[in-house]
């Protein structure tokens, strides 16, 4: 039976509500991510191949199969970068079958399985000189996350395609892993986690259980002081004690990701309630407007509860990446709303603002205001990013839509037609809308046989009022979102359920304890988050206006500008100073304000033009303290 | 003749308006700095002493002399410690004289010197197996950092008591470095200055201009790429080019140091001019309101101008110690009052905050807000900070006075009597005053002759209404601080300047470009800037509070609190929060106001108690922007 190619797959996880769709069973057909699918196939992935010979990353393979004699060059995980590579091209393989892409794939996988050790050891760093190193350092040297970069690659490219090439080799792989890793042997946990949920994986396509006990028992391990105890590794407690989301980033999300993983096989309780209260902690305390994660530089790590400084945010686009695939499988263990909002706060703003339209230009750290300094790179020596946002988006069509034994979810908008195995028969659906641009969906199903189920439709917390109708008559429902409504019934062919999300911008303000945006607002509308940049703002420094309490938004919908965006205008008031000095006493007269109209563009959007300041949180009255202060 | 124990020796300096005056000149007998003298010699001199024996600091001298067999122990520039340790030691000898410390510095220096090759080479960790590698890495190694510290504290001791064994080992040891890096020799420069304003005072101290033509040379070195060009190590261009203060605080800031004491020597106004220059950009755009400098972990550097966050603010205390004696060292040259200030404000706020109330704990890092996380400790790995902090304490009195050709400039006041040589006799004054908790002062002059000179007196720039008086009689000036008040007249025995200097409570906002202080303030009185803590505000979390912008202040004299201290008590608002969740509308009703008072307490003591959390920057209503604005 050819596999599916699913983004993970619950299909038989029995502690996991949704069962997921896959990525091929979806056409794109809209002007959001269909031209982003375009660009990955005809840019992203063409490019990202190139920088992976130029820098020497499949060379390090040639040379550790003996085809080539060469020094080991990069960084000692560089092998990963092509691993996740060879996932992302895969999910391109499963809609496209691209055939330059396709041969490509096949002789990377070439040199990727001829590097592999007879043993099944395979990681080009630990050869030659350094053979005598191999498992000798888990807690640095990323062996762990290599291998589990691969068993991804492996499941994603035969899920995508059937062949069993690479597949093998990650199973040869896991293997050898076992014969020094399995539970009872040698106690052990990565520095870097990722593997975990590879193993998982890969216990979901071979249904071999050594693989889910291995993952389990890296959990298990953790807070064990095998990798030093350090918070930056999350190896401070056990994983069950956890109750606040720290250290590094990427590293903290992907345990997560794992441990989610695990309990979707398992139904072990205490992963969930110490997922749920991470996931808590994360997004009252620690995540960026954006859905972008980690505060600091050093360490690229989570901060303290509320610090969350925007100059200097690290967010990097990994963390964003990882924020998308945690909220993903909380999403299909539970089916509850909170998970897919998140999910889409991180995929639409913190990860996506990660690729330039180009789609050959990258962000590693992803700030939320900024003096026009930062720009994006065509790579980076720790490459960790551009690839991971290449495989988001290339498996984006995987995250539409899941099932359930009463029915089909769908959770991202989006014209497009779906092919959808359910109850033992097909189900099409239609999209069209012009989302994320505008709050109007229509859906029409066509059951391949008349059926009872539901369709549990996704209104996200953002929509203050929602309208749906069901073949033009109002449904009538109340629930309070984020919550999936679910439409139960009959379905005939041509049943068309409308929708009409609220689109209304919503000002956003913060905790008082995220010091450095008291009196400041963001704009977001819909699922974007809104920054100001100053090409579209040339009479004034955008780090001098302030917004206008009272102010309305104009939409303009602009197909000319940044591949075809909505831009918010509105009225603001920008700051003429006097006084330049960085202190002054309040009492002397520092200001005049200048009323203004400004430009808003979304965030994922920004620097692709002209360098210039750019600025997520506004500066404005607080009103609502002002009106309760007797001035 | 016995040297005179100064601390920048410009007596000789031909481009120095300023001449020192020595720190054995003045008694302080008052209630602020007397005290913290005695703490110096009871507790911080031995306590850092025991401490450097027991992290064998002392030990990697004796293994060097071949007095023990050991490993080295540390990280490579501990030698720098002890040298820090002996200056500071030093200045309490010049005028104390205690018997205990006196000892245990000759015993050290005993063990420093026996360290010393016969070549003059002088470094614990370049010895025995790493004796190859001397000079390979002038980068990152510090052996010039190293030799910089031996030769101040050499010349400090040799000041302090006229001995030479010290400055005679750092006379041989800037032998050696001439031998290999004199100017026609190998082209270097120090990954971390410091040994320019060494050699200086050394060539001050020998009057061997070969001394300072080396510091010269490695100035002029920089930017040519020979330690990498880095903006870290302020490489990335030639020193008269720079126009930003830029990489690692302490590094830029000690490079600027030597930078003016070269100028004070050759009168090279391209020196001049680029201190000047980087002087602006530092306090107009990258300096806490502290005097902390250093706005980012990574790098422990400058950030972007206006990138002063709180939190994760840096503010190392070596760093505002480094301020401090920048500072000085401008005032030195040119008389100007605004260097002055900066000094002052480095002084009582930034570098004091970096050591405990009880003289045996430290701060590396000093933010400006906290949770109550951050606290002092006994001691660092990186242990630049405690002995930086203890020999600027010790030799405080040495920045009280200065002269010129005109008279007696009075840079700080306190409680004290100088004997302060000038045209050839001498003048002693004695100063009665709270100074800092009270802007009155008296200052007695009784010159042992009569005769014609001026007293310059310093009127703080934060002082926006001062009033004087000669021997009662209120003196008429017009001058806009900050500045020198120059009182000329044939001065008496006995007569009597007194000064009121405005101790309102100064209300300070930031420039807008500051993010994080957005409708923000600080409180600052005289040279003080206040923190609100916790422990006296038991009512609220001092970060729930608001500055209502229309309160008075009242000034509350505690001497029973935290070694003494004049509190601020004030009307606030106290938010409470109906809305916990990290973003939320705007419109949506999240606070109310509770009406509260509040007391603040100056932040060089926060920290002294239990922990809880701190904040500087307290937010108000933006008033100046609330009365434009038509709400």
């Amino acid at each position: 039976m050819k596999p599916k190619c699913v983004v993970v797959d619950s299909s038989q996880s029995p502690y996991s509500l949704l069962k997921p769709v896959s990525v091929d069973s979806v056409k794109l057909k809209d002007g959001f991510w269909a031209p982003r699918i375009k660009t990955l196939i005809e840019v992203t992935l063409p490019t990202q191949y190139e920088l992976l010979e130029e820098t020497g990353r499949i060379d390090n393979f040639r040379r550790t199969a003996g085809k080539m004699e060469t020094e080991f060059k990069g960084l000692f995980f560089n092998d990963s970068d092509v691993y996740k590579w060879v996932e992302a091209a895969s999910y391109a393989l499963a809609y496209d079958g691209d055939s330059r892409i396709e041969r490509i794939v096949n002789s990377v996988i070439t040199d990727i399985v001829d590097a592999q050790d007879p043993d099944g050891y395979l990681n080009t760093y630990f050869t030659f000189e350094r053979r005598a190193q191999r498992w000798t350092n888990l807690r640095d040297m990323h062996e762990l996350y290599c291998a589990g970069h691969l068993i991804q690659a492996a499941v994603a490219h035969y899920r995508a395609t059937g062949r069993r090439t690479l597949l093998d080799a990650g199973v040869k792989l896991a293997d050898h892993i076992l014969s020094i890793f399995a539970p009872g042997k040698r106690q052990g946990t990565p520095g870097h986690p990722e593997i975990e949920m590879a193993l998982v994986e890969l216990y979901r396509t071979t249904r071999r259980s050594a693989f889910l006990d291995l993952a389990k028992s890296f959990i298990d391990n953790r807070g064990k002081g095998l990798i030093g105890g350090s918070l930056y590794h999350i190896d401070h407690k056990p994983f069950r004690e956890l109750d606040e989301i720290v250290g590094h980033a990427v590293r903290s999300v992907y345990l997560n990701c794992g441990a989610a993983d695990v309990y979707m096989e398992t139904g072990d309780g205490s992963l969930l309630r110490a997922l749920e209260r991470l996931w808590q902690n994360m997004v009252n305390c620690k995540m960026y407007v954006t859905g972008g994660l980690g505060s600091r530089y050093e360490g690229e790590a989570f901060g303290e509860n509320y610090e969350l400084p925007n100059r200097r945010a690290y967010a990097e686009t990994c963390a964003a990446v990882a924020n998308v695939m945690w909220n993903w499988r909380m999403l299909l263990v539970t089916g509850k709303a909170e998970y897919a909002d998140i999910m889409e706060l991180a995929l639409y703003n913190g990860a996506l603002a990660g690729i330039g339209l180009d789609g050959e230009t990258y962000f590693y750290v992803n700030p939320l205001v900024d003096r026009g300094l930062h720009r994006r790179s065509r790579w980076f020596d720790c490459a960790c990013c551009p690839p991971n946002i290449a495989r988001l988006i290339a498996s984006i069509s995987g995250y539409f839509y899941s099932t359930s034994r009463d029915g089909i979810w769908i959770h991202i908008y989006a014209t497009s037609e779906a092919s959808i195995e359910f109850n033992g028969g097909l189900v099409k659906m239609t999209q069209n809308t012009d989302y994320p641009w505008s709050g109007h969906v229509e859906i029409t199903v066509y059951p391949e046989k008349l059926s009872e189920f539901s369709i549990f439709l996704r209104i996200p917390g953002w929509s203050l009022k929602t309208a749906t109708a069901l073949n033009g008559k109002p449904l009538d429902f109340n629930l309070k979102p984020p919550q999936y409504l679910e439409i139960k019934r009959v379905w005939e062919k041509g049943d068309v359920i409308s929708m009409d999300l609220d689109m209304r911008v919503n000002v956003l303000s913060s905790h008082p304890y995220v010091l450095e945006n008291s009196c400041r607002v963001a704009l977001k509308r819909g699922p974007l988050v809104y920054c100001v940049e100053q090409t579209d703002n040339p009479d004034f420094d955008v780090w001098d206006l302030m917004l206008s309490p009272d102010s309305s938004f104009n939409i303009m919908q602009r197909p000319d500008v940044l591949n075809g965006i909505c831009t918010i205008q509105c009225d603001g008031f920008a700051v003429e100073r006097i006084l330049t000095s960085l202190y002054f006493r309040l009492e002397e007269d520092t200001v005049k304000l200048k009323p203004v109209k400004f430009t808003a563009i979304p965030y994922y959007a920004w620097a692709n033009r002209e360098p210039g300041p750019m600025i997520v949180w506004i500066p404005t009255f607080n009103t609502n303290l002002i009106k309760q202060y007797p001035l």
